[in-house]
């Protein structure tokens, strides 16, 4: 078994990023140039923003945190939004989601101008990647296509079982495996609350994708030995070892598929640092204005 | 095995649609109305959109045929779409692909207001339909979701063999299949030309979609006794004993398959005509502004 180190390859994309940077500026050009918008004090909320401005810091761009209280009204969070969009200073933008209930999410997430959408949630972003056309992907799938590719995971006829079909993992990341050429042209098979003998589907899996946020779902007796298994599960479970008093827990049992499987990602340490990574990219790519050119 | 008529059901379908175009006109309001935009004259082109307008008339719907020659330029045609785009008379547009080679078909789609957009094509609605929100879902999958429900098949947990990974059928049939709710909630399986053991997938199917263009590619031998069969195939292959030369043959062997399966759609008249029907009831959605709101 070998452990597909998420922390190892996301320091290597910061560096070959923060490289590419160095040269843009060398030839005269601005560092990329994020900005993050948070709403309230959601301690996890807090923690991901400050995740973020951090590898903005590694990568040498630039960062711009803007704070409201969680009394900001829905059409003051899209004044905002607007703003953004027109700052040229701005290459790209988040919105830290959950927003408070008096916000309309989707409505937020609409008013964000495709081209600065680094997060990837705009509906022009999901469709074009859903089409094959160049878009801002979202960033857990498009860590997990990353981690693939690093690992050289043979991925073109391997049969592909995903658990879960949520909007930002199991649907777009079930999109990015069926596509055209590497890593991709998986044959993929989406399992979810209503689906039938899971288990029996999960053996067959040469690259089992667990996206359901259920700690430990995934058991050793549903591995094909020799699979690829990516856990983007991160639930947080009570620990009274732990100063925060709790540790995060993955779909998979880890101690006894590991013994098993081919490939497998830790967690905490395997698509969690990737997602990040990938908003870095996004924003490269903004700054460059590769996806939607000038 | 029970036929699964997508004539009868369109029929049914459009006369449902024209009732309810009466009442709309009883109080006050004026028809829906589709244009179409026809560049140069293909055969195909001309008899799909023939067929179109003659289902607005059995709809009570008006419209509009805006027929170029195929020297129009791209410029000239982009034109003609911002003027639809603007047109308080026009509720949607189609513009019927394939277009000449010197005009940028995904350019052409991505300029049509998507509030306009019966064909699902602009990257707003393969979006929208891939998060769950309400949009113009593109016709075969609307149709082929259309006779799943009228003929009351089960879905629910049901293994649902997709074959073929098109933007227009493949993908989106795999995204409306995997989606909560009735018809959905199926474990849903997408295979295509890189896949192996496809014959072993399609054995486990309680529905196979087929969507590749390869005539007679689902035999007997891959179909489990019982299963739906969803023929969406329409390759023209050639016949001496048709006057026009050709017949349109699916990629079922629908002799042998039939004998096995419990339902299964002719091809012509299985899905074909429920395309046409989700145009029109696409036109519809628009009129009454319901997918988005004015």
């Amino acid at each position: 078994m070998e452990l597909i180190d998420g922390k190892k390859i996301s320091q290597e994309i910061k560096q070959e990023i923060a490289l590419e940077v160095k040269e843009m500026k060398a030839h005269g050009k601005r560092a990329p140039h994020l900005a993050a918008v948070l709403v309230g004090h959601d301690g996890g909320s807090e923690t991901y923003v400050a995740a973020k401005i951090k590898a903005c810091e590694e990568c040498g761009f630039s960062s711009t945190t803007l704070r409201f209280e969680d009394t900001i009204t829905e059409d003051e969070l899209l004044k905002t939004v607007h703003e953004l969009n027109n700052n040229p200073e701005i290459d790209g933008f988040i919105v830290q989601l959950p927003l408070p209930r008096h916000i309309n999410e989707q409505k937020l997430i609409e008013a964000i101008d495709p081209r600065k959408d680094v997060d990837g949630f705009h509906p022009v972003n999901v469709g074009r990647m859903s089409i094959g056309l160049p878009c801002f992907k979202s960033a857990t799938p498009a860590g997990i296509m990353m981690l693939l590719e690093r690992y050289n995971i043979p991925t073109k006829g391997a049969r592909c079982v995903i658990l879960g079909r949520s909007n930002i993992v199991g649907k777009p990341v079930a999109t990015l495996m069926m596509q055209k050429g590497y890593p991709g042209d998986a044959t993929v098979t989406v399992c979810h609350s209503a689906t039938k003998d899971i288990k029996e589907i999960c053996r067959e899996a040469d690259i089992v994708i667990a996206a359901l946020g259920q700690p430990k779902f995934v058991t050793a007796d549903m591995i094909k030995p020799g699979a690829t298994i990516i856990d983007v599960g991160t639930t947080r479970v009570p620990d009274a070892t732990r100063k925060s008093g709790f540790r995060l827990s993955g779909d998979v049992d880890f101690e006894n598929v590991s013994k098993i499987c081919g490939y497998i990602t830790p967690v905490p340490g395997g698509v969690g640092p990737m997602t990040i990574v990938s908003l870095m990219n996004n924003t490269l790519l903004a700054a460059k204005h590769i996806i939607y050119p000038e």
